[in-house]
């Protein structure tokens, strides 16, 4: 048993390597352009190789997209619930170059929905390393996850396509075309998030055409539509998970990703009476280490402290 | 008063010509690519000229985006409840090549949501034409309308971009990309449709994600994914317009729209319990010699009775 790990968070668009000590704490990270959609000539190997480079011949543990089946090698998905030890105890042994044992964690799959994740599970492990007591989460994003765990087990979860959506309907849709160039605009992004409120049970999807009858009208600024349909689309992300069980009003849910999006979700959470509150950043470096300590990769206690 | 009536029905995309008769029947009809998004070099003029070649010198209506901001000439959105007679009495009168009087009709808007139409009240003026008590419609497409109506006058309508949602999906998003040619696959467009219908209050914003995840699964083949997708969100419109009142299952409501959309949301309806019938075609045509006759243009009926 080494002393250390190399932890990969190995993404469509991006690669994040970190150097850790006995520790469990990074010692050195870098970040590559290598996601699994942008690899270099020398395709996995050589994003690997330059990933790693001069660091010690460590065990390294990767998540991600790498392990899909666009990636290096495709590792099943696990069904829920699963937990840490599970995953641990699942992770797929390849090849690597320069002498490293390099271990894919899987996916999670839930079977209700169904729904999938890459990469999040291990994002769940490192919130699950300093709160094992976590029995909600959100994490906000392209697509944004809410899960449900029990004594630290991931029992369910659900995949909501908000930042995608937004992307489209900004980039490519009636909505966002031949707008001047967007600007912040907090009044605009809560008049969406209370419009997606007031929506009930039949849901905002029907008011995204209000965005461009309120511009028609004068009363939405064009450079502000962008911020009006972000609160549409978060605010519908909210009220879709207070009425499917996701969220409730009395319990504060921890929350997991970049901190922009976040205090918008923030926000957002703000007009439904909802508390988010974010998580500590580097979770997905200490999910890697947490997932390593339960494979008997490195020695570790189960939960980080500091 | 001319005998006769040159009707143009001009959108984004298409210009259509239509030449009638004294007793409101169209004689001739023609397509042309020159939508307000595709004019010749000679502009609107030109196009407006190549629609009426060889044609007598008749007074000439338009409906849709002709009338828009980025159209001819902006004509202000009549404000709900509005009905035929207010239509035809906010003609705005342009000057046209070749000595045609052009008259343009508004677009409504409806201050509660707010909403905007401009080109689907002269499809309802032709509805009306044939069915003076119609009390609720559908057009679906692009941007699909659900309209209530209460004798004869429009008093509120919801637009729901239901077509736009899908092929944004389908052409940039993940679910989308990659996929083989799509093929007809009514099993999976049911199956889009009872999730819809399944999903509650919730909404089906939050299952579009299970196209992927069932894909993966090998539940979904690749082709059959844009039916499952076009089930969803018709699916999802219906549940909307169920849930909001805009439908309901009591009533048979009209539908107004190309014949393999219009098959698709009465399949889709059957899964709710709803009944939709598709109305005749011709409603633009209709509706453009209704409000022609309202206003004086053209002597006629007020209801088309062949």
């Amino acid at each position: 048993m080494s002393a250390g790990l190399i932890g990969l968070d190995w993404g469509s668009t991006h690669l994040r390597a970190y150097l850790y000590g006995a520790d469990g704490h990074a010692l050195e990270s870098r970040a590559l352009p290598h996601g699994i959609r942008q690899l270099p000539a020398g395709g996995f190997p050589e994003a690997f190789s330059s990933a790693v480079r001069d660091w010690p011949a460590l065990p390294v543990l990767a998540c991600g997209m790498v392990g899909s089946r666009n990636g290096w090698q495709e590792v099943p998905y696990l069904d829920t619930p699963t937990g840490v030890e599970r995953l641990a105890q699942h992770l797929t042994r390849i090849a690597a170059p320069d002498g490293h044992a390099l271990y894919l964690v899987p996916g999670l799959h839930d079977t209700h929905r169904p729904d999938v994740m890459r990469g999040e599970e291990t994002q769940i492990a490192g919130v699950l390393a300093r709160e094992p007591a976590t029995t909600r989460l959100l994490l906000p994003g392209t697509h944004s996850k809410w899960v449900r765990l029990r004594d630290g087990i991931v029992t369910d979860f659900a995949t909501v396509m908000t930042g995608e959506l937004y992307g489209l309907l900004r980039q490519h849709s009636i909505l966002g075309a031949a707008l001047p160039e967007a600007r912040d605009d907090a009044d605009a992004f809560r008049r969406g998030v209370a419009a997606a409120r007031g929506s009930g049970p039949a849901g905002a999807l029907s008011l995204l055409f209000s965005a461009r009858a309120l511009m028609l009208d004068g009363v939405l600024d064009p450079a502000a539509v962008p911020d009006y349909l972000s609160g549409l689309l978060i605010g519908e992300e909210l009220r879709m998970a207070l009425a499917a069980g996701w969220a409730d009003a009395d319990d504060a849910i921890p929350m997991v990703g970049e901190g922009p999006l976040c205090d918008r979700y923030r926000r957002a959470a703000d007009t439904f009476g909802l508390r988010l509150a974010r998580a500590p950043d580097g979770t997905t470096a200490d999910g890697l280490w947490r997932i390593a300590a339960a494979a008997g990769l490195v020695p570790a206690p189960a939960t980080i402290t500091s």
